[in-house]
C-alpha cells in the first residue's frame, strides 16, 4: 500500500465574488495547486471533485468534466455530492486510489458559488442539505438546526452562549494572518453577544459566512513523489467515512455527532494514531456549537468538555491542541464543495511550516481534518502527518 | 486483488409515477435486491449513490444519508453525480473498494424521480448536464445535440433515417419480455420514420423516453461470496473511465466518442480482454444515434459500420452480438441516476441466466455495460463475465 502525499495546494480568496462562475474560482485555486505542487497536468489520472450546490446557483450539474477543463487536465473527473462534507468525500476516494495503485497522481478539489443567490436565497439553497420532506418543509433552515443542538447541548452538559463567543473570537483571531479568509478582523465577545440574533442561542457572529471560492490539491503516490523529487513532507495516512440519519428528529441525541465519531475513529486507526497524538486540528465549525460538537465526537475533549475548550485556552493558538489555525469556516468562509479540501491544504501548510501560523505547531507531527455535511449525517475525517 | 462479485439487484418498474419520491423509489429497488442477494443489510460496509436531478426535481441534495435511511442500511453513503452516467461513476469506485480490500459489501445504486416535472420541465432539467454558459443558453436541449451528432454521422460515414429506426424497432422488441420495461410494445420501421419529428433525423422513436425509477445491487468480495455460501456466479472483471471536453464545439468530431472508447480499451485491459470476446453488451441508446456511436466506441464496430448493426441483424436478439436485450434506455427507460446500476442489474441476469432473454446468450461469458454522461463528456464501462 502506497503512502499518500500532498504535493501541493491552491486555494482562492473566500468571500463575495458573485460575478465569478465555479469553473473561473476553480481554474484560479488549480493554477496555484499545480504551481505548489511542481506536478505537470499530463500527469493527472483522475479528478475527483466536490460542489453542492451548482444545480441551484448555476443551473449547471455535470461538473466533473467542466472543472477538468477548467483546470487544464485531461483525465476522467467525477463529482461528489455530499452536501457540506462534498470534497471530503472526494478527498477519501483518491485516497483509496493512489494507496491501492490505481492512480498515481490525483487532482482534488472543490468549488462553489454561493453570493449571486443573495443570503436568503443560499440559505434556503443550503436547506436542500437537510430533509426536504420532514424538515425543510416545516421551515427548518441550517441556523435553526444548530441552535437547536446547541440548545440541547446547554440543557445536557451546560455552557452559555459566551463559551461559544470564545470559539468566534479564537477563529477570527487565527484568521488575521489568512490572506485568503473572508473576514481578516478581530471581533470581542461583546461582539458575538451582541450581534443580531439568527436563531437563538446563535447570532451572527456565531455564523460562518455564505461564501465563493475553490480549493485544489494534489495528491501523488509516495513512489511518484521520490521518483520525481518533490517537496512533499505531509502525508495523509487516516481516512475515514461515517454516516447517520439525515433529520434531526430521527436522532437519539441532538448533542452528539455519531456520525463524526465514526469517521474519526476509523481514520485515527488508519493512521495507526489516537486523539492523544493529534497536535492540531481543521473541524468544520459552520457554527460555533458545530466546533464543540466536533472536538468531542474526534475525543480532543471529553464529552460534555468541549464547551470550554476555547473559552479556557486549550484550543486557541497558543493552546495545547490549536483548532482551525485557519481561521475556520467562521472567519476563512465557507465556499461549500471547496470547505474539505481547503482543510487539506491549510493543514498540510501548518505541518509543512509554510503557513503564517505554523509558529504556532512548529513541533507538530499530527493532524486532522474534519469536514461535516448537513447536521453532521455525513462525515469524513482524514489524519495527516508530516516528516520530521 | 479480490474478484467482484455481483450477489444481487433488484430494479423498480420504469415509468411514470410522478407520485412516487426517489427514496420511495430506492427503498423498492433496494428490498428486491437484497432480496435476491441473500446478503443482510448490516454487513453493508458502504452505499454509493447515483443521481443526477434531484435538486431540481425534489429540492433535495445530501441524497447518501437519506438514501441510506430509505435502504435500511447504517453505512456510510456517498451520491456520485456525473449526469446519466452518474451511477455508472458508483459502480467503479464499488468496484475500486472491494477489489482493494477496503470493504467487502458495496450497495451501490441509484434513483431518479423525472416525471413529476413534466416532459418540458425535465428536457429543461436534463439540459445542466451540458454547459449551461455555452451550450444551454444558446438554446441547446439533448434532443438537439443528438441530432447534430446524428446529423456528422451521415455526413461523414454515411447512413440514414432508416438505420436508426431499426435500433429503436430492435430495442421494443427486446423489451416486450422485460416486465420492469418503460414501453413493452412492439413498434415498427414506419413507426419511426413517421413519428413526430423532435430534432431533426432524430423523431419521437429516436429518443428514450422520460422516466421515473431506481436500481440496486449488491457487489461483494469473492471472499465474502464463498464464506457465505452466496450464488454469485457473475463478476465484474473489468472497469474504466473516460472523459472528454463538456461542450459539443470544443471536440474534434461530433460523430465519435473518444471518452467512451478511453473507458472500453481500459475496462478490456483491466478484464484482460479484448472486443472480440464481448459476448453481449447493454449501452447508452439514450437516442437511437447514441447506440450507434457507443458500439464503435467500444470496437464492437468499425468506426462507420455500426449505422448497419441493427438493420443488418448483427445486433438482435437473435445476432452475433445482442445490444441491449433489456430493451435499452430507449425502451426499458431512463430514470437517469439508476440506468448505469440497471445495466449491471440486466447484464448480470443474462450472463446468469435468469433474464426472460438469455436464452439468445446462453452461450455468452463476457457481456459489457456502457454509460454514458452528456453528450459523452463523462463515459464508464464495465466488464461482466459469468463462471460457465
Amino acid at each position: 500500500m502506497s503512502d499518500v502525499r500532498v504535493a501541493g495546494a491552491g486555494l482562492t480568496a473566500f468571500g463575495h465574488s458573485p460575478e465569478r462562475t465555479s469553473r473561473d474560482l476553480f481554474a484560479e485555486a488549480t493554477i496555484a495547486a499545480f504551481e505548489d505542487a511542481d506536478v505537470p497536468r499530463a500527469d493527472v489520472d483522475a479528478l475527483l471533485y466536490g460542489n453542492f450546490m451548482g444545480e441551484l446557483s448555476e443551473h449547471q450539474g455535470h461538473h466533473g468534466p467542466l472543472m477538468a477543463e477548467a483546470a487544464g487536465v485531461q483525465a476522467p473527473a467525477t463529482r461528489y455530492e455530499s452536501a457540506c462534507a462534498s470534497s471530503g468525500t472526494a478527498v477519501r476516494d483518491a485516497v483509496m486510489r493512489i494507496r491501492n495503485g490505481e492512480d498515481d497522481v490525483v487532482l482534488v478539489g472543490g468549488a462553489e458559488r454561493m453570493t449571486n443567490l443573495g443570503t436568503a436565497g443560499a440559505t434556503e439553497a443550503l436547506a436542500i442539505a437537510a430533509d426536504d420532506l420532514w424538515e425543510v418543509r416545516a421551515g427548518m433552515t441550517f441556523p435553526g438546526a444548530y441552535a437547536l443542538m446547541a440548545q440541547a447541548y446547554f440543557d445536557e452538559y451546560g455552557g452559555e452562549h459566551e463559551d461559544l463567543a470564545h470559539v468566534a473570537m479564537k477563529n477570527h483571531e487565527n484568521a488575521l494572518t489568512n490572506e485568503k479568509a473572508q473576514y481578516q478582523s478581530a471581533i470581542e465577545i461583546e461582539d458575538v453577544l451582541e450581534a443580531p440574533p439568527v436563531s437563538e442561542p446563535l447570532g451572527l457572529y456565531d455564523s460562518c459566512p455564505i461564501s465563493d471560492g475553490a480549493a485544489a490539491a494534489v495528491l501523488v503516490s509516495e513512489d511518484y513523489a521520490e521518483e520525481h523529487g518533490l517537496d512533499a513532507p505531509v502525508s495523509i495516512s487516516g481516512t475515514g467515512q461515517g454516516g447517520d440519519r439525515m433529520a434531526l428528529h430521527d436522532r437519539e441525541y441532538l448533542a452528539r455527532s455519531p456520525a463524526a465519531r465514526e469517521a474519526g475513529a476509523e481514520a485515527y486507526a488508519d493512521a495507526g494514531v489516537d486523539a492523544a497524538d493529534v497536535d492540531v486540528a481543521e473541524v468544520h465549525d459552520c457554527f460555533t456549537i458545530a466546533e464543540v460538537l466536533a472536538l468531542e465526537a474526534l475525543d480532543l475533549e471529553p464529552v460534555g468538555e468541549g464547551i470550554s475548550a476555547a473559552r479556557d485556552g486549550r484550543t486557541t493558538a497558543d493552546g495545547e491542541t490549536p483548532i482551525n489555525l485557519s481561521g475556520g469556516l467562521k472567519a476563512k468562509g465557507h465556499p461549500v464543495g471547496a470547505t474539505g479540501v481547503s482543510q487539506i491544504a491549510e493543514l498540510a501548510d501548518l505541518l509543512a511550516g509554510d503557513h503564517p501560523n505554523s509558529e504556532f505547531v512548529s513541533d507538530a507531527t499530527t493532524g486532522v481534518a474534519h469536514n461535516a455535511g448537513g447536521t453532521v449525517a455525513s462525515a469524513t475525517v482524514h489524519v495527516l502527518e508530516v516528516d520530521r
